[in-house]
């Protein structure tokens, strides 16, 4: 029998369809095909097409050639231009898409993957990140910001070049409303931090824990909505990722290469996102929100029901998956 | 500039990204290959292959044939046995995946879709909908009903053979929940179904209407997530979709038919999903509410930042989609 489950969290209820369960091992499709090659004459993300892009905002140089490099979004969903003020059409609110929506190009090598990646190229991009997130947020009209990766043509990704965006928003989402709601009212009733909770829970049972260090730990949760849906949460309880430390950098640089590498290696390449989950401006100080990544392979369709519902069924165990996923060789050379 | 909207009825912010804004026609795409024939020897939808499904609940016959089937999904991630009663496993609560999942098969042909189907024929279907959906609202059990159809593959259809589907959960989803409770605080502020408010205003707009006819009216939201969304809704004021009468169905048949055509000849056969919003059990006189259909044609891809932000970004004009959809001309023969 399928059962429902509760994520303690979000307070989202997952159908983890038992029945119709798949073993992890089925999910390891055929490797999609990849554009490998190193350097790609077409691709604006690539060196040498630098005139392709709008001008770089921050570059990150190693041996006298660019690793990283961060430049607007060419059709981007925001601009920096507009206010936060709402204006009445008819019966509805509207107000400018003021904002920013950058490309962090991740690598100067087309067919770069975090799998082939050094650590400190790893921890580069992850500063990188922070740098543009932090930047982001010194602008007063921006409510939050969205760092995310789509990785592959089903997750959204219509270039191959490795990169990840950033879109700071002037509203906050009713989505992220609802999660703060809900981590607020938890900790008023208990007095801790729901995701503290869940963690400490997850590092007790081990059965779901898919990699781990010092700083982080990686865990498909208890109520996940697809198949190897992984959140990597900071052991150190702190609202904020633009709070990470030096040293959680390093660390985190490690999990995600640890992680993509499981992927990679145990599930074929697939397609996946992520994305940050930390709070907008005006809860960057509150004790019950607790920063995480949410990773998603991109292996389940999104259809009529969960748009009816807004509920997920997801036909895997989470406790098969992360199992499966923590047992994935990863070859010494990577 | 791209500019934010926010839909009345769910307080959603959505992205309307005018600057990379694509024209309707944009959207006719290259016709998908269907398997485009009347009947196949391997569909276990296809009259002849009866026994390779389980037992028929309910059957449509005309002339002798049947016309719709209603039998159980293969795969459920529902069934009828277990409790209403919440367990706790540690720290997290779930229960019995107790429900429905039916799978309605719409026509005896393998190739139908609701643009060559007659008007009896889509009434016979939407009356089997009812039926089903009443049925399953019997069992003290179910605290909401999903009604939804998959087209396509990229809707998440796994088989060509016209067919909806029917889940009837033990659990109110909590994007119901944060939908009900938005309808029931501005009912509660103004004395109004905010869902009348909406239709009545695109009804005296005009510019977001796609079709309508005495019972219903087709728009496209002001704020709407994705290209050519649309919300078929009724005129008269009603919560459950369970009281939809005799002459709204023959009504909502046309208007299925209208709008299905429209899609089919003006955006070349797109993959789409639809679903019924109706509330769930202890709502279903609540009279904040107002039940329609959501359609989604399954054009863009949901991708990172929805996922870390529950915002969308639609790059299309709601007011030019309509105007597009409204002018698309449906050959007499169908």
């Amino acid at each position: 029998m399928s059962e429902l489950r509760q994520n303690i969290a979000t307070k989202e209820w997952y159908v983890i369809a038992s029945d119709r369960a798949k073993r992890p091992k089925d999910f390891k499709h055929k490797k999609p095909q990849r554009e490998d090659f190193a350097h790609s004459e077409k691709c604006p993300f690539c060196p040498g097409n630098e005139h392709k892009t709008p001008p770089a905002h921050y570059v990150l140089e190693h041996d006298g050639k660019w690793l990283v490099r961060v430049v607007d979004n060419k059709f981007p969903a925001f601009k920096p231009e507009g206010g936060r003020k709402r204006t009445v059409e008819g019966i509805y609110r509207k107000m400018d898409g003021v904002g920013y929506h950058e490309v962090i190009i991740e690598s100067s090598l087309h067919n770069d993957h975090y799998t082939k990646m050094s650590l400190p190229h790893l921890e580069s991009i992850i500063q990188t990140y922070l740098l543009r997130y932090k930047k982001a947020m010194e602008d007063e009209r921006i409510e939050a910001v969205i760092l995310f990766k789509n990785y592959g043509p089903s997750a959204g990704c219509s270039l191959a070049h490795p990169h990840a965006q950033m879109i700071a928003i002037p509203v906050v989402p009713l989505h992220m409303r609802g999660r703060l709601d809900n981590a607020k009212r938890y900790c008023d009733d208990t007095g801790n931090c729901v995701f503290c909770v869940m963690m400490n829970d997850e590092d007790k049972e081990r059965v779901r824990v898919v990699t781990e260090n010092d700083s982080f730990i990686a865990f498909c949760p208890y109520a996940s909505g697809a198949p190897f849906e992984t959140w990597i949460m900071p052991r150190r309880h702190e609202p904020d990722f633009r709070n990470i430390t030096d040293s959680e950098i390093k660390d985190l640089a490690w999990i995600m290469k640890d992680l993509f590498s499981k992927y990679y290696f145990g599930l074929n390449d697939p397609d996946f996102n992520f994305a940050i989950k930390s709070p907008p401006r005006d809860e960057s100080n509150d004790r019950s929100f607790h920063w995480y990544i949410k990773v998603m392979p991109k292996i389940s369709k999104v259809a009529g029901f969960e748009m009816g519902s807004g509920m997920y069924i997801n036909c895997t165990l989470p406790e098969l998956n992360a199992e499966f996923l923590r047992n994935v060789e990863v070859p010494a050379t990577v």
